[in-house]
């Protein structure tokens, strides 16, 4: 059994330095049925840290299920007029939103890929707009619950309450709530060390960033002129700092659509819709994926790719060492927020207006303009091995390492 | 274990006969968490009956103890425009909606009263216009599964599991859902049974009833004349017969607002709120419950009774045999549900326009202004027991007894 006092902590881990709850603001949770317990414990940490009202929004992947089974596409893909009232309701209050994710990377397998893909696509689509207006006004956090059928898929020689605590171990591990010590106090400091990390990076002035391994690697990704690298904790307009996902090993930034040339491999399998994507390969030219390759689910990763105008152009380009704590755990999570922070990564899809300088006095529309990519989509996928080097090119004509043997030159 | 068999001839009897939902047709369900395995059990059965869409909305009472304690009172009693979108929505789309009920009835008493009463009024008066609008107009359903706290709260020697399947044992017990045969089928007979009772009632022309039992119950109820008795199954505008209880082995109908004299004693303790109100009496005076008293509780069986205009007057005059299988389990239930089914009753608050002669045609106002009470209550209370006579004064002057010794005198 896992310590309730471990679990007190992570919760107010998340609502505090995660979504760091303003006195008087709304909580809106997203939580799967079978995370009842810690919901419980979470919405009671809510209130304490002065949330006005918090709601949770109950999510089954066992009724989704039925739902594409037994619904025909027009009807799932309907965002009815209720949900967008409820949408525009988060747009006008600007409710602080925690995601705990813990779904079964297998629970959609039995679903109809194209179905599933569709009806996707176009409730992101509906849901755009509401969420373009959003964008950092408001603050977020993506963390982790172990559901059951996810303890399993990890842990499957143990009883299912045993997996569930051992994936319970490894998630307060590598989020840093240990028995020693604060956590919310362990991620100010884990914050600082990534924003010198970020600092750093940003007064070389990186015109392209040159990634080569021997596993096939060999990709050049251009900026946008004065972008910025981020990492660790956002800030809203207003001011209010918040961690938009916990864990987070990552130094990122969104590149320059229309910049990118080369190939790409992968070097962990990636989870999508409910499905695997294993042993694949992208290449770029001009900016967009031209031609991929995979050794399961080749079509789902076309799907994926071609899904709208920008998801085949990247939206963001993150820096993680070797010696990430959840890349030594040496488990595969099959959990994008756990997994893209084992390992180096690019993500298909929509990139962040936040990595432009003064992006709080800038539209959606301005920042697509100056090279951030858009789309309804934002997917990551691994590259990052022990053997990956990346080199700068910079404004001023030098070549700078960055990464050496996986990890930081700097 | 209860078998799954039986369960999901449960289901079926909720699907089928409860709301008999209709080819194309939404599918609303409201839930408790707990009740989270059987659930998916009546989703995927709706879906098979035709469902287009089922929808669950899930509710903790755990987590609204938290609400009630956090939350201010003009935070919980919004209404908040997204929720109203939704209320429309179910107005312009008529889904066959679902009531899972199984609550503690314990579970709200560490709750304020008064904030309690005062939310819960607030918030049935904004969702009053939209179930006027509704108003035999779609299918519902209130049907019982066993949470976990409602069964240890009956079988408290017992381990949780255990109570609960010893609940569901009674429950599908007195929902005629045996091994042997259809359930359907025997919910069938049962409304003809009922059907008929109401005939004969109806063909008397009964003016008013009075009730006289040893307790102390001495009480004269008048008719609204052309009003008829109904029981079991109802019938929507559009023609479509639903079962809107089940359980259900009352024959009830709506008296005339104002004619009420008199007092009744409770012969089984109420639950309101999440609260017991024991061993209690009403007077009525020109149809108002004009005193009251309580050994338990009093003062919330006041706040109940004043909560509205209309809290105070009758919407409902039920009879049920002392023979009826509820009772004849011995149990109290600590749900209306069931317990209003094991012995005659009354109900303060709204009553039902459809024991009006034609009341498709009415509006709401016409109904109330024929005699049909108006308020945001409607709640049951027991007055049933083996000594109760009920004689009725007929139109053409005879005096016919109704009951004799707690049962049916025809």
């Amino acid at each position: 059994m896992v310590k309730k006092s471990l679990l007190r902590n992570y919760a107010r881990l998340i609502a505090k330095r995660g979504v760091n709850i303003q006195k008087g603001q709304d909580v809106v949770i997203e939580a799967e049925l079978d995370q009842a317990e810690f919901v419980k414990m979470l919405v009671r940490v809510c209130y304490q840290c002065g949330a006005r009202r918090v709601v949770v929004n109950w999510h089954s992947q066992e009724l989704d299920v039925l739902h594409y089974r037994f619904q025909n596409e027009k009807t799932l893909s309907l965002t009815l007029p209720w949900e967008q009232a409820r949408l525009q309701h988060y747009v006008d209050t600007l409710p602080a939103r925690i995601y705990l994710d813990g779904d079964d990377p297998d629970g959609l397998a039995s679903v109809n890929r194209k179905k599933l893909a569709a009806v996707v696509g176009a409730r992101r689509k509906a849901a755009k707009p509401y969420r373009d207006k959003m964008e950092n006004r408001h603050q977020w956090c993506i963390a982790a619950v172990p559901g059951e059928e996810w303890s399993k898929k990890l842990f499957p020689r143990t009883r299912g309450s045993v997996a569930q605590d051992k994936l319970w171990e490894s998630i307060l591990s590598v989020c840093r709530v240990t028995e020693e010590g604060d956590p919310v106090a362990a991620w100010e400091e884990h914050n600082k060390n990534l924003a010198k990390r970020c600092a750093h990076l940003n007064k070389l002035g990186i015109e392209s960033l040159h990634y080569t391994a021997p596993n096939g690697t060999d990709f050049t990704v251009g900026m946008i002129p004065g972008a910025v690298f981020c990492g660790g904790e956002e800030r809203t307009v207003r001011g209010v700092t918040f961690n938009p996902n916990i864990p987070s090993e990552e130094v990122f930034i969104s590149p320059m659509r229309g910049k990118a040339e080369g190939k790409v491999v992968s070097t962990m399998p990636l989870s999508w819709n409910g499905a695997l994507i294993e042993d694949f390969e992208i290449t770029f030219k001009d900016g967009r994926a031209v031609e991929w390759h995979a050794r399961k689910n080749e079509e789902l990763l076309g799907k994926m790719i071609e899904m709208d105008e920008g998801s085949a152009y990247l939206g963001e380009c993150a820096l993680v060492p070797f010696e990430s704590p959840i890349r030594e755990t040496g488990m595969l999570f099959y959990n994008t927020l756990f997994d893209e922070n084992a390992a180096c990564h690019l993500a298909l899809g929509f990139g962040f207006p936040d990595c432009l300088p003064g992006f709080a006095t800038r539209t959606q529309d301005e920042a697509h303009r100056m090279g951030i990519n858009d789309s309804t989509l934002h997917v990551d996928f691994m590259i990052g091995c022990r053997e990956l080097n990346i080199t700068a090119k910079c404004t001023d004509g030098k070549t700078v390492p960055i990464f050496e043997n996986g990890t930081w030159a700097f």
